[in-house]
């Protein structure tokens, strides 16, 4: 076997591993034979990952005397609907899993929410493993044991905790991500040095094309963002505070993904998250916060990397003010009618912020989409 | 204020107390203030106990200055499926509850079932007040935080543990049930008695008159049923052991809702119960395990208060021995092949039968089904 780079999440008896390595997925058997040598495996995946690597997977599981069943959905965020997740539950009892079975998330980060909610509730809760194919599931969403789907009023809004009991990132799996989907997932990667790490940020400044590259920089940054996250999930599991900084630039992103119908032709998750997390540091540089280098210096970076960073740069736009308030207020991030953002105070100085005025934030976004669509925008370039 | 019967939960952060006593719904509103002075209320209800009883609860909730809205589905166990359950969480969504405000599950088993699970998964985690208006649900599905909702291959499939912060059972809104209803809901408490507790069982027996006519023997039968119930869920709150003595008839009784397709023109869940427990006595003395007289003693309580106790009385029958053999298995008390049962060595001796043989259940089942439909079988008299 390989000799991954393993982060631990301690979290009592719901503590976990990632491993994190090339060649994982070509483990699989072995590891989840470890873990659970008698389970049945019902995998949950999408039509792309099935066809680049459920072969493998199922090879490695074969392998090891595992039985496995599987249930496929569209890719896409489409399927983080109250449709797609009843056929999923409905087709995972019809497997026949039983409580002390495993479910395999295996695909990206709609692929984790989606069949880590299912676990969470089949039989009121089964035990399952995150095999994350895309760099944004690696550093973030198969991390922490949040799961869930969309409901037509905002992003995840309705799920559970719940955490899986293995998580193995596989590195070479993502040779196969086009270029817009690794970019997406390394905008999560660039959060972990904004939200408290600024010695990690410089060094992404300086290393990004090796994380682009693959290779033991790219590791070291997924272990990093995983060890990052693990710290504070591990701190605060259900987000009573802590845990909140982890949404740095996602309340304006969840907001842009709404008003563009979760569309990913015109916007993926992680572009929102890049363009979100500009406007934080932009508002937050407004709010007299921090300097006015601080948002170009985030801006400069994502750009460089590839990464949309102004509204002007989706496709079709990003409809009204009003619209994008909705979206917001409708986030879970509200109380009271005073909103929460992560704001900072520079580079790797963000903190929760739970008191802004929605009026501040509706005049903030007006102007920035009177700035009006850019002339060239290649959101969607190779 | 009334002073109701206070039955503790103690479950550490998660503990709630059950009050349970007449006119309780009118004091809603000032009991919940107690608990959540700020909170904005949900209430989720169907439209037969809203016709009744939503204008008490309103009022008081009115007059104690607490915010509310409400969301209706249809009466009935139809209504615990993923599409009402969607359905649910959108309007609940829509109303904008915030993850401090408090769900209110106003009805039956059914909605406390879908509410509390809505509740559960609503920005991963609401808290949420039952005030349970069935029998039924007052001395079972509102105490000890399972909730869920139906999948096509079996009842409660898909759902949570999540505790409600607060029960208020109003014994005087059990006068607007039914007979029938208010006897599916005793076959419940009958099964407190037949768990762990003869000496209950026997007072039932002298007692089961006052008990249906109300006033002081009803409620103490209530506070039994869940004095009894927190007992064992605080001892086992996920049922990985002793819990699963509280589905004594329920493995057979489901099994018979499954073919007889969930219609309670034909049965209701009580009713299974009734029959199931019934069917778990006689297949423990077929066992050896206890005497002949146990079941007969069971089966003769349960007539004498208009119970179903055969198979036979249920109006179409139950299909056939292969048909309810496939409910069983798909029910959650499967493990590896071998079928987990409540057995019984006598009347308050139940014990979990973890290696139940399955051919023995449906050689037994056969037997049962070969009696044929009974001559006159008034399953829902008056």
């Amino acid at each position: 076997m390989t000799s991954p780079i393993t982060v631990p999440v301690v979290l009592g008896e719901r503590s976990y591993e990632i491993s994190i390595g090339p060649g994982l997925l070509a483990e699989a058997g072995t590891r989840i034979a470890a873990l659970a040598p008698q389970a049945r495996l019902a995998i949950v995946t999408d039509t792309n990952v099935a066809g680049l690597h459920l072969a493998t997977l199922a090879e490695s599981l074969d392998r090891a005397g595992l039985a496995h069943q599987t249930v496929t959905v569209e890719p896409g965020e489409a399927s983080k609907s109250f449709t797609t997740f009843a056929r999923v539950c409905e087709d995972l009892i019809a497997t026949r899993v039983e409580r002390g079975d495993l479910v395999v998330a295996f695909g990206g980060g709609v692929i984790g929410d989606l069949a880590g909610f299912a676990a969470a509730v089949i039989r009121r809760g089964m035990r399952f493993v995150q095999i994350p194919t895309s760099l944004l599931a690696q550093v973030d969403s198969s991390v922490g044991g949040k799961t869930g789907i969309n409901s037509r009023h905002g992003k995840n809004l309705v799920g559970a905790f719940h955490q899986p009991s293995l998580v193995l990132a596989d590195t070479s799996v993502l040779d196969t991500l086009s270029k817009r989907e690794f970019r997406a997932g390394y905008a999560e990667v660039a959060k972990y040095g904004l939200i408290n790490d600024a010695a990690f940020f410089g060094w992404l400044e300086r290393r990004w094309r090796d994380v682009m590259a693959g290779g033991a920089a790219r590791e070291e940054a997924i272990a990093i963002s995983c060890r990052s996250k693990a710290g504070i999930v591990a701190r605060d599991e259900t987000e009573t505070g802590e845990r909140a900084l982890l949404n740095l630039g996602h309340t304006f992103g969840h907001a842009l993904e709404a008003v563009t119908g979760y569309d990913s032709r015109r916007l993926v998750h992680g572009e929102g998250v890049a363009i979100g997390m500009v406007l934080a540091h932009e508002f937050s540089a407004r709010l007299g916060l921090c300097s006015q280098e601080t948002p170009s210096r985030v801006a400069a970076h994502l750009a460089e990397v590839g990464l949309p960073t102004r509204i002007g740069q989706i496709p079709g736009g990003a409809g009204s003010a009003d619209a994008l308030m909705t979206a917001i207020t409708q986030d879970k991030k509200v109380k009271r009618g005073r909103l929460t953002f992560i704001l900072t105070r520079g580079i790797g100085e963000s903190f929760i912020a739970d008191d802004v005025d929605p009026a501040a934030v509706r005049h903030f976004l007006a102007e920035k989409l009177a700035d009006g669509p850019d002339a060239a925008a290649p959101v969607t370039g190779p």
